[in-house]
């Protein structure tokens, strides 16, 4: 699929779903212009995960988005996704890289600069920087980055930073400005009344944003 | 290793050990007789899993004994376990076999006839038998098979029965006469003041009925 485009990063979380379906809201956040896909499911059975990761395997692979599954390297290998998003608690990078295929994703959550220089020195693709503003989908996390935070993060790394935390249209564009690669978001898609406009909504800013970057190098 | 030995088949439980390591139980239960163990972790992060089977494959390795890990495929294939044992929530049997390397064990849980007989026919390599007494180490089991149960699912399957659930040295001759091929306990040796001494009295048991079986045929 070439490489992998984290511009616009949605991480699934059912609780916010309101009943609807992940698969259904993953379908429009994707035509909206979602670019990678995470599946995340912290509570229930392993036999569930799996289920929810073989339906979002099925849209992203009919969409030709990247799917990338949480902490869990047995379910990502059993769907075939493109590879896995580790934090702090889960495998250590290496492990995870030799149970995969070549060419898998491995991504890492960092929430300092000395994680996001561990990650990168274990061979992480990406970095999850988080969280970069407070986020209530998330409450075990540490104090906030900030942009700041997030501008240190860049200059110590070289890999891609996906920042993720309380992202919303009202603030991509300052995040992408401090230097993330992508955007991740939870709520501000999943939450949504309608994702693909929220999705469209986001992934126009962080373009835009991208685009003036561009031009001023 | 040879063939496996599910004689007495030890499962691991971190909140029964009363602050003792778990390799040290581990340690003196293969002493004591231990045959085949199953590292289970039902709470806490994967790292913390992952650590402690590495723990329990050092000393495993060391012993000459199996180690199958509970639920977790990668866990299991990070820490180059002999297998896995799954639940009815956990992975289906053939995807976990698919992922494990040629000859991996995998076991699976039973706790009526027909999942008895669907884990055969899916490939399964034992059948844990669960509940056969009620039993205080877990909460969400179905109702005891009773003895009568475990030689009706006996008579149900030709792959080897691991009876467990409430088993202690009172009961133990009884179960294997019920047509279980090896018993499975957690708090009979964990919680044990001497895990070498009860695994000991445990596999004098066990040994004892088999080998009055075996004259009988």
């Amino acid at each position: 699929m070439g490489a992998p485009d984290y511009s616009l990063y949605l991480v699934t979380d059912r609780g916010l779903a309101s009943g609807r379906s992940m698969a259904d809201i993953v379908r429009e956040a994707v035509a909206g212009g979602v670019t990678c896909v995470q599946v995340r499911e912290k509570s229930g059975s392993t036999r569930k995960f799996l289920e929810e990761a073989r339906r979002l395997r099925a849209v992203t692979r009919t969409l030709g988005v990247f799917l990338i599954v949480n902490d869990r390297v047995d379910i990502a290998l059993a769907v075939e996704a493109d590879g896995v998003h580790l934090g702090q608690q889960d495998m250590p990078i290496p492990v995870a890289r030799r149970l995969g295929p070549l060419g898998w994703i491995v991504g890492a959550s960092a929430e300092s600069l000395e994680q996001a220089r561990d990650a990168e020195e274990a061979g992480a693709d990406y970095i999850g920087a988080s969280p970069v503003f407070a986020t209530p989908t998330k409450t075990d996390t540490a104090s906030p980055l900030g942009l700041a935070g997030l501008r240190a993060m860049r200059a110590a790394v070289k890999i891609p930073l996906v920042a993720i935390g309380g992202i919303h249209a009202g603030n991509a564009r300052e995040v992408i400005r401090a230097g993330a690669d992508g955007l991740a978001v939870v709520s501000s898609i999943v939450a949504a009344k309608e994702p693909l406009k929220a999705a469209k909504l986001l992934r126009q800013l962080i373009d835009a944003e991208k685009k003036r970057r561009n031009h001023n190098i």
